[in-house]
């Protein structure tokens, strides 16, 4: 029998079962963490380990390992700092892709996702999506109504022919004065309260690929994306929820 | 700032936040706790009371009180007697329709619902539905392709033509040797694992108002329904997920 003590944290309505390494969970042992009814609930696990950098590993709730996960990062960010385990609120961490930096205030947490890279676009059922790569495949498009259009119907459509090999998370964006709203439909599991790098693959596409800062209105919350020498940076809250013991038997 | 200490259980896929009383949370807390991304996650939270009787209360996850959850009564008996707090595996709980017994067993646990009125039937778009009244009302269909149905349109329809002032639950149900397998879509939800009086209803429909016993498959799991003496008591596992505290800000 395994014994689980664990933390649940979100970000923006992400939420995770968050453990403590240098142990990791088995995709069994995943898959029933973030089960909603006969495990704890959670869009996915996260496992912190201290050490110089501290390391985050990452998987989703089907108990298969993501590229990176924003508001994940921010949660672990969170939780390191809280821990004591770092020395100073702006610090490292080893992410499942690479190094990143983090910096853990009051209120906000700020991570580090790396470049965000406009690739060209695609016009699918008549309408344009542009293709961004953050380290993970996003297809944006721009809209005036964000609730016009039947998400359920158009992601898995738009998944399968924006032309990424395993296909893609879709964002659809309306654009305000320094800010813009979301939805966002992700691979395998559906339309989300918030996708951290789907946030900023909408900023970029906002910002047309300039450096930048702008707000980002989720389903989950209000984040903020910082685009400066082409590095995006994530911003918003990562909070507790509870802690608890789950013992599998 | 308030905290929860609490237990979450299921029984049958029906889960639930345990709180142990005589403090109740109020409605805005019962919200909190149920919200499966913001809270602990569940279908409504049960208080448990020390006494003689044991006292049971529930509030759905939107803050409303039931009239009775059957997979909850089972969760809350199963707390009661590990807790030590009655001294037979036997015992009477006052629950929100009136005092119900219930017996513990070392996987199962038989919690008597009470009555299984079959009120009348209605014919809506077609079909025939059996009303039955097993503390809260539900509408009954007997079909032979459970899959062939869209039960998130017929469910809300029927809820509003069934002739209950406050809608009801709909039950489709395949008949098979001694045993029947249902879906279920309950007002203000739409489809879920299980519904305990649901499957109460299904088995009087099954047994067409007679004495007997019968095995109900659900979405959740497998469940039985006992009618003796034109009581129903409905008999199935009642699981401790996890443990955990929550402080509310």
């Amino acid at each position: 029998m395994s014994r689980f003590q664990f933390t649940k944290m979100q970000g923006l309505g992400n939420d995770f079962v968050v453990l403590e390494g240098p142990g990791k969970p088995n995709t069994e042992e995943v898959i029933r963490l973030c089960d909603r009814r006969f495990g704890v609930g959670a869009d996915g696990v996260l496992v912190v380990s201290p050490g110089s950098p501290i390391v985050m590993d990452y998987w989703n709730a089907d108990g298969s390992s993501a590229e990176m996960c924003g508001n994940g990062f921010r949660c672990v960010a969170r939780y390191a700092y809280d821990r004591g385990w770092v020395d100073s609120p702006a610090f490292e961490v080893d992410t499942p892709v690479g190094i990143r930096r983090a910096r853990v205030a009051e209120d906000l947490v700020e991570v580090e996702i790396g470049p965000a890279l406009i690739e060209g676009e695609e016009t699918i059922g008549g309408a344009v999506y542009r293709l961004v790569d953050t380290g993970n495949p996003h297809a944006v498009r721009m809209v005036d109504d964000l609730d016009s259009i039947d998400l359920s119907r158009v992601g898995p459509l738009v998944a399968g022919e924006a032309g990424f090999d395993a296909g893609c998370n879709v964002e659809l964006v309306a654009l305000g004065q320094d800010e813009v709203t979301m939805r966002v439909w992700e691979r395998g599991v559906g339309e989300t309260l918030a996708c951290g790098t789907g946030m900023v693959a909408a900023a970029a596409v906002a910002l047309d690929g300039a450096d930048g800062t702008i707000r980002v209105n989720v389903a989950g919350g209000v984040g903020r994306v910082e685009i400066k020498d082409k590095v995006a940076w994530l911003i918003g809250p990562a909070e507790y929820v509870f802690t608890g013991v789950l013992d599998q038997g």
